[in-house]
């Protein structure tokens, strides 16, 4: 099976091609462009170094939400372009547990958090088992939540699996200072070469999605959505205005 | 601190740049191309994409060995070139110690593994211990050894510490079956878009090598010397003929 994944949920702009147990290619950049500026280039480049014919892959890993919305519709739009294209399906990885894929195999449970603005994020809970279906345990399925409503909850799955936690993405580097004063459960940060959105984990999760559910997990390019888990800014004034909350 | 990596010890050609707590770009191609056809390309298109003034950069890591001899000659020369050139120090990384950082946080014990042929491996056994100064305990520092002896040495490891093993690398994949006859110790291997070479490995392995050596681990470009761990199949074949060894 080869796929390519596409992650720009983000900060981070990332493609990837996975085929057959190995990492055929992986480039991900953090930087000040917009993804719409550096996607497609990026994903040509990879296709060019490969020598890859689209044609041949067999189905598109698209990070499909939360994330940043801009960022969420570029990757959207190319995902189901290039799926529409070719007639290929695409795959739908929640955002953050292509994240955790990052930290597959820890030991500690694993905390992706992107910063949603306001002292909140969008985060989930995992932990990685061994011997189980799924190898990715979800213990609190991806929610925007405020940051110190996470850290009581982390502070009490923690002490009930006696598991420290890591926490990554970039909700856990801005609001740390906050996250220091609830956390009281043991805890460390990722380290930066794990820290962020990366195309490869997307595709080895969607590979994983796909393969548990027998392929049901599929979707239709035409029919594929980003999963943005709350209104946009821009939606959320305009009910404020018609409203008058402040 | 920022640190361009470099790791074309095995098949994978990798680049990176890691810079304060950020991994700002990471592009790994495993491709039958060679690494003198790959390697500068896909790092002009790293430093492209980021704008990257070279001379900003504090060090130049790489994955010294052990590994392909062309390949880490090739790492090697592109390596010293921008440390002369630029006038920046190189941090010299044992390879096996920057591939076991993609299991950064692993529960079980990791065992990178490299595929040397007649059914030799070049291997290193790591566990991850959190609250260390360094986060990486070397169980057995990087060597060339037998298959089949490091699966005893392995079962003999796994049950004293109560630990389970995940297995990566080249290596891994070569001789699972041979693996399989010997290693009875709890395993699993690497999933796909973890096993293999990564620059920002190498990079957070680097930085980490670097902090705790106080810069003593830091190299003068001129001074560097990959780390071949055994003579080369030219001169082995040389040495036979000498001698008269089969």
């Amino acid at each position: 099976m080869k796929i390519l994944a596409i992650d720009s949920s983000g900060m981070p702009a990332s493609a990837a091609v996975l085929e057959d147990g190995v990492l055929a290619a992986e480039f991900t950049v953090h930087h000040r462009r917009t993804h719409s500026q550096t996607l497609l280039g990026m994903m040509e480049e990879v296709r060019s170094v490969l020598d890859l014919d689209l044609n041949s892959i067999d189905a598109v890993a698209i990070a499909a939400g939360p994330g940043s919305f801009t960022g969420l519709r570029i990757g959207s739009a190319t995902a189901k372009g290039i799926g529409l294209a070719l007639d290929k399906p695409l795959i739908p990885v929640p955002t953050l547990e292509g994240m955790a894929y990052n930290f597959y195999a820890a030991k500690q449970i694993v905390v992706p958090m992107l910063d949603a603005r306001r002292s909140q994020v969008f985060a989930g809970i995992y932990s990685f088992s061994a011997g189980g279906e799924d190898p990715l345990e979800v213990l609190m399925d991806q929610a925007p939540v405020d940051v110190k409503e996470l850290c009581e909850k982390l502070n009490e799955i923690s002490q009930s699996r006696s598991q420290d936690l890591i926490l990554m993405g970039d909700g856990a580097v801005s609001y740390r200072s906050l996250i220091e004063e609830t956390l009281r459960a043991p805890h460390s940060y990722a380290p930066a070469h794990l820290n962020e959105q990366k195309a490869g984990s997307v595709a080895a999760r969607g590979m994983d999605l796909a393969a548990l559910d027998d392929g049901r997990y599929l979707e239709k390019a035409a029919d594929h959505r980003p999963v943005y888990l709350r209104v946009s800014q821009a939606e959320r004034v305009r009910e404020e205005k018609l409203h008058g909350h402040a």
